[in-house]
């Protein structure tokens, strides 16, 4: 399919999924207002509504969330779990962290809406850099073990959540990891481990990168942000090509949203034949 | 992304995804074999990686198939799903049929395999429509509740198999409803519905459909295919529609593969504000 394919599949899926609950909507018109210029940092409608419906299918007690920004993502999980589930999200802005926590207390995910007995997961924010929220966060609760790991914070940081992650043995025997962005725009394509891989097999240079860019930035600040968009490209690339080859998991990476990678321990389960 | 955009970004996906086991590339080529001019019914690798994944993560313990063909995805399903387990599936053909049934038993997945003490989920083939073994099944075991469906069989009947287990309440209250080719091959943008939506717009009318053809095939055959793949992609449009407004359940189309849909009847946690 052409450009103008692509565009109308993907307008056709989000015409025939439910619609964002109206809270989502305000929200992302909040995100707009407060951060006018990088609004897109949240994940969509039709991603949100995915997140909600694979909580309520794998149900976990205890998620992790790296990059809040306003708490779209985090809500979206939340309203999937079960009741008496926890979600950790880290975020290291202070600002947003605080849009967050107001959000997050006012719509009752917050210790008071549980002590008030109703039925919502409980949304714990971790303010400052995730991965020492995360080392702190562990050490405070020995055996904590994590049902699913939302990772959509700082890119040059992805391979760091990971390991820690594994390392440490951080997820249940049916917990998984998504990794968002895992396709960064396109631009992966781009990144000088495919370039080599290109230039190998003979083919035609890659065209240079297209990032999405503000309509009021001029030539000079297009050009600092197409670099700094790959140099992020970069750093998924090869936090991709490091998931893929380690044999400790399994790595499914679904070209939708901006790209979804399912990581799974691999399975014990030994298929002996009868 | 442009055609070759959208194909690069799929050919990196699948690179850095876990390539399928052994078996699975075997029964891919078997399929060649016995069914020439239609191997492509069988999900792709990356798709049977993906519906394992899903197993491990959401633990069905009864699972329902509509269409079996060679049994790539009922395998697939049945590999990650728990060893107490039990996976239907429907199959037409009675020639496909033979064919899973003697892969079921060589891998272990039938009763024997289960006397033995193994590790295995079950898989029990129901050859025949589909929608007549739905209703045996049901009638045989009261209470049934399907954990898990998986939808790609005939398109004209998707609504039927559909309405079938919503209005018999055979969903367990985590479960959900997987629907293949939700997106047809893109056609059903070009479905009646769609175009009446492009008019009333008043936008370009859609360009003709141009499915994926056999290199062999006369122009006459090649007419007579293309209707035909756009009459089964206005049954999956209809299916679609028709599931969007079903006060119901929620449902999200995700533009992967060739669209998949992700049902679930809605959740009856209310949001109590503290
Ligand atoms: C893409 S946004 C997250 C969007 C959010 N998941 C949503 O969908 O609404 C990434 C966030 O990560 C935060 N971040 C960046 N570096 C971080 C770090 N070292 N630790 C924690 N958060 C970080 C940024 O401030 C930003 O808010
Ligand atoms: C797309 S193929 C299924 C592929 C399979 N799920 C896989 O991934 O390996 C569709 C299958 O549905 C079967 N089928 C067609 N009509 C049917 C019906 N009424 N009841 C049951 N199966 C049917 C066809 O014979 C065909 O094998």
């Amino acid at each position: 399919n052409s450009k103008g394919g692509y565009a109308a599949l993907l307008r056709y899926s989000e015409q025939h999924s439910t619609p964002q609950p109206e809270k989502f909507a305000t929200l992302h018109a909040s995100s707009v207002e407060h951060y006018p210029s990088s609004a897109d940092k949240t994940i969509s409608a039709m991603q949100g509504n995915f997140l909600t419906l694979l909580m309520r299918m794998t149900r976990p007690q205890v998620v992790l969330e790296l990059g809040c920004f306003m708490g779209y993502s985090a809500m979206a999980m939340a309203d999937g779990m079960p009741q008496d589930s926890v979600l950790y999200t880290c975020e290291l802005d202070s600002r947003a962290a605080q849009l967050a926590r107001d959000l997050f207390e006012r719509e009752g995910y917050n210790d008071q809406g549980i002590s008030q007995n109703r039925q919502l997961a409980k949304i714990e924010l971790l303010e400052g850099d995730g991965l020492a929220s995360l080392q702190t966060l562990t050490k405070a609760k020995s055996n904590l073990k994590f049902d699913a790991v939302f990772i959509d914070a700082d890119k040059g940081n992805y391979i760091n959540y990971y390991n820690f992650i594994m390392d440490n043995d951080l997820l249940s025997d049916h917990g998984y990891i998504l990794v968002d962005n895992a396709l960064f725009q396109g631009l992966v394509v781009h990144s000088p481990s495919q370039d080599d891989q290109t230039k190998k097999k003979g083919s035609l240079p890659s065209p240079p990168p297209s990032p999405r860019l503000d309509a009021s930035s001029s030539d000079a600040e297009k050009q600092k942000t197409a670099v700094r968009y790959q140099k992020y490209a970069n750093h998924v690339d090869a936090f991709n090509r490091q998931v893929a080859k380690d044999p400790r998991v399994d790595v499914v990476l679904l070209p939708v949203f901006d790209g979804l990678s399912v990581i799974m321990k691999k399975s014990e389960k030994k298929a002996t034949r009868s």
